[in-house]
């Protein structure tokens, strides 16, 4: 299945300039959904994975069903003051703005092995930032997965130390 | 399984008085996740799903492995100015604040069978305006999944038009 032909593009959005890659009408359409999340499913099968974390809101979207097809628990990352109890934060730069990321401190047990999922790679300062938090916590990262890679802005060259998959590149 | 149990009590959270009912430890457990969803699923089977509903972020948890393990698309329903898209808008006053909500004018053809979920009924401000959004694009609400319900806020009576489903009731 060619998932690239259920994404769309969206010019100047959300500032001129950006070509932004909307994700939407690839998780309207069940088949395109499925085949995107069992492919992220087979990846991380060898892996023993303990627990999926993923950054909100579109991290949530491709995570959770990752998460259930894999019988894991599924850990949050969201912005600060969204969280309710104790948490530890990472700041990060983004490709349009800066902010910081945070993760309860009880959401990772020491040594447990995590899939880490985001919607799209373009610099790569949010995932930064999420195994940053990952780590922190004891976590081992094993895998990080994206339904899309931006490859021109090369943001895989900042997550070398990390086995990525990404499921269609632009 | 008693789900109950996974949910964390979070005293004055957001603001004081409240007692927040956190789902993230729910979430955090591989067993517990899947039993939660899968209990949705087993209540959707005999409705015919086309499309799986979730309003931001809290909705996606669910809702999107409730999607995958039908089948389904998922259709997301965010805070203006998140979609990319031409959207239609419904105002809503919740627990704690007022604010509006969009979907992608796309998101739903017309006729199809829509499930709508979200982490916790309160008021029911959120999910009316999340119908009102399905209804003016000519989905179908065949049910509505929670995986909490607030009992002493009585959001109930404000959706007894419709089928609705609740894991863990306080």
């Amino acid at each position: 299945m060619d998932l690239k032909q259920y994404i769309t593009i969206v010019p100047d959005w959300p500032q001129k300039g950006i070509l932004f890659k909307d994700i939407t009408t690839l998780m309207d359409n069940g088949e395109a959904f499925r085949y995107a999340t069992d492919q992220i499913v087979e990846y991380a099968k060898e892996k023993e994975i303990d627990l999926v974390v993923g950054p909100e809101a579109r991290g949530f979207i491709i995570g959770c069903p990752v998460a259930y097809a894999l019988g894991v628990g599924f850990a949050p990352v969201r912005k600060e003051g969204k969280l309710p109890r104790e948490t530890i934060k990472a700041s990060y730069g983004k490709e349009y703005g800066k902010d910081a990321l945070t993760i309860h401190k009880d959401a990772i047990k020491k040594g447990q092995r995590v899939l880490i999922i985001d919607d799209l790679l373009a610099t790569g300062g949010t995932i930064q930032a999420t195994i940053e938090l990952v780590e922190k916590l004891g976590g081992i990262v094993v895998g990080i997965a994206f339904l899309i890679e931006l490859s021109y802005l090369d943001g895989r060259k900042n997550l070398e130390d990390y086995d990525l998959l990404s499921l269609i590149k632009f």
